[in-house]
């Protein structure tokens, strides 16, 4: 984790994108700080209605991101917004197809409204841990962006099976890692149900995104040291403090002399 | 457009679109006769899942008008899929426009899996009878249709409000007229509430649809003679018999050397 | 009523309650024969609003249900109106005890609202199915329906674990046979999804209605005889002959001198 | 509870209720400050699922007025999640009374679960203020209250048409008024769409409180002093300064000798 030198790494070569999944307000309730977040991500990804999000939410949050420059992408979840897509439904293929393409669909139209462009798809919550896993959940979102376009990037967990699927259908992928959460040693990320598994604090989070960013690893839960190649990093928005996180993860690629912009670029 | 004669019309100048209302269905419900009908129109309105529909059923019902080449549009309505779109919903208009554009863009999805496009949107049930009287109702849709595509056909009630709203906005409008209901003398359909307000069998409708196109004219129900210039025809397809009523209007209009082809083409 | 020749059981001893799964109609949509179904059984077992009826809905057939002296049940189900209910969601148990109890109260209140009462709860399609085997699921579902009053009759699949739980919970329960399905020769019901799961007429199915209340066995799909106690047996509704088989089955068991009633009387 | 000095109105004949809306979070969306404000007030009201709540939130909200002695109500509303209740729906009559038994249904399923017994019922945001001033909407409120129970207290608009059909139908009713809301001349709320539609202060808000129960009068925002009785006083929740307006509120009260309890006991 301790990178080399004057802290800086090599530049040229680097580059990273940071992520944040945002517009996941609806109808009367707030969550998250887009206002805030979104000016110090280049890439977000934009709740379709479906587990978050509505139609209004969907509006302000893309013309935010136009504003501010960051790619816009949509995060489909699984339809069911009293769990907020963290409860696993179980879909024919099809079924989860026509979903995912649904709500692709829906924030495209709002992206277009504004003269702006689709450039991103990452599944959201049991969808993306289900897709990471599950060859067949991670074909039918696949088959709904490339049905989409053929030009969409493929966001997804670095290392899992849904990077390989959209990769063997000819779409652009972008490994996802985390700067915030903790890892386990074998490259899986801590569950949210044991202790630590979010790290501690912004300057933790920020050397984190340094060590993946800069040498391509990790150091896990256990102190092991973990190979982990990330295009992207996603930085939460559902905390408190996601902005001081945001800041941090920001401000030390940019010490490190990383440059930070949208995979979709 | 001046018919003369044997009945027959003047087949050169002629023409006239006949649409539907489809993919109505949801989840395990079905409604309408989908498969029968399509082949009969040339123009589908396509239900967007805010008043009926899913995304399975969208899929289905976009590529069954792929393939008898019927041209696709976006039915939007308010989001009550338990009032079937029928109940008014008092929505703010940057509400009402991101809902209808939600909408469109989610449709348009199919549509271009699919290798096709979007062509028209027509407004439904509440929605559509609220922007046929209510400038602001109607401002708001054809905002959203007009911030998707200015392509896009805009269909309404004949003589509505809506369709000069669509117009001042430079869209292109086409004028809906009834084949199957009843019409007062003001040139207003006759309330659904009222007795007679359908049509009673296929041959009087076929008859209506022949005297509209042919002659832009239509005995109302107190029987007098209204004029009413249509560009396209809508065919219910939410009755039982709804495809004897479209096969008798096809069969009239094309005996009477009516050109029957899409408003968008 | 009265039975006659060998057929005849000894019908002292026998009886049996008819049901079916009602009210899952849900705005403009209809499904199912209640008002021809209704009559013919003795408990009615009534969507909750959650994977299929809506109020309206609800009213109407709870009224229908009391018009007919068929005992009023909760047909809880996953709340997931796109999939009715058919699809697996994955809940924590508290979550599910609540969305059970949830549902049972929205349906007594139609009960009550027209002198009625609730008197028993049988859980719906995936909801079933799990709780058939899944004890954590069985058990959210028996705190539910004990929470609500002690009194209510716990419908479920005849030799499965929710049975089980609800006995061991103190609840009284019903066990519940299929007179239109076909049953493997390890008592479970044969899968939808194979050839033949459906008996192929309102004759067969009658057969094995009087078969099993009768001598407490079926044939199964391969022919051995397998054992059955069953308190209950379920019509499906859902089919368009729906009524032809409910009349069979109970006119067979009439014949056979089985007393026909609710298992709540 | 122990007032002194010249404040002091007549104790003996004074009492009130403090109610506040509370239970509308909903999934993952929080919303309201309920565990600091239900310890203040002598009856809550809480969300069923329509325009708020969901079988979670509702199931701890109950307990959490179970734990602090507060009087449990219904908090109908129109079924639109995404609008919180706050557009008006155009419904038919039994369409409404439908809606408003099953809400009522719902939350009496979690306070009987916990051994507690549905007290009131208070309509919620668009559907109170149309029943404010609207026969038939009350109208339906009031039969489907009354159906479900004569015992249950009807809470509404001090001086509205809704406490006029529900004393019609025998049911006993509640006069609400503001403690924190501006009133006009005509004894009506000033609108949230004006300025000073809110009271600028918890002293201020205690003020209009005493004052109110006191003297059975307010001040209106132009100064003019209005009759007004009320049984009991709305402290609003979703506002982030909510407590420290009950608890001005609740402690004048108390200190003017005022005894706060439900209006249901």
């Amino acid at each position: 984790m301790t990178p080399s030198g004057e802290r800086r790494v090599s530049a040229a070569a680097l580059r990273i994108d940071l992520n944040s999944d945002v517009g996941e307000s609806f109808g009367a309730w707030a969550m998250g700080s887009d206002e805030d977040l979104i000016p110090l991500v280049t890439s977000v990804n934009v709740a379709c209605g479906a587990h978050a999000g509505d139609p209004v939410v969907m509006a302000r949050t893309v013309q935010l991101a136009r504003t501010h420059g960051a790619a816009i992408g949509a995060h489909p979840g699984y339809p069911d917004l009293a769990g907020f897509g963290r409860r696993d439904i179980v879909m024919d293929r099809d079924e989860l197809e026509a979903w995912v393409l649904y709500q692709i669909g829906a924030l495209a139209a709002f992206a277009r409204a504004d003269g702006a462009e689709l450039r991103h798809v990452k599944p959201h919550g049991a969808l993306y841990n289900r897709a990471a896993v599950d060859r067949d959940v991670a074909a039918s979102i696949v088959r709904a962006v490339r049905r989409y376009s053929g030009e969409l990037v493929f966001v997804g967990l670095a290392g899992s099976v849904m990077l390989d699927v959209a990769a063997g259908e000819g779409l652009r992928t972008a490994a996802e890692a985390f700067a915030d959460r903790a890892y386990e040693s074998d490259g899986t990320l801590r569950s949210r149900r044991l202790p630590d598994a979010v790290l501690p604090d912004p300057a933790t989070a920020a050397e984190q995104a340094v060590a993946i960013v800069g040498e391509g690893r990790v150091r896990a839960h256990d102190g092991t040291l973990v190979s982990l190649h990330a295009d992207t990093l996603c930085i939460h928005g559902d905390t408190p403090s996601a902005v001081d996180y945001a800041r941090a993860v920001r401000d030390a690629l940019e010490s490190a002399g990383v440059d930070i912009r949208s995979v979709s670029r």
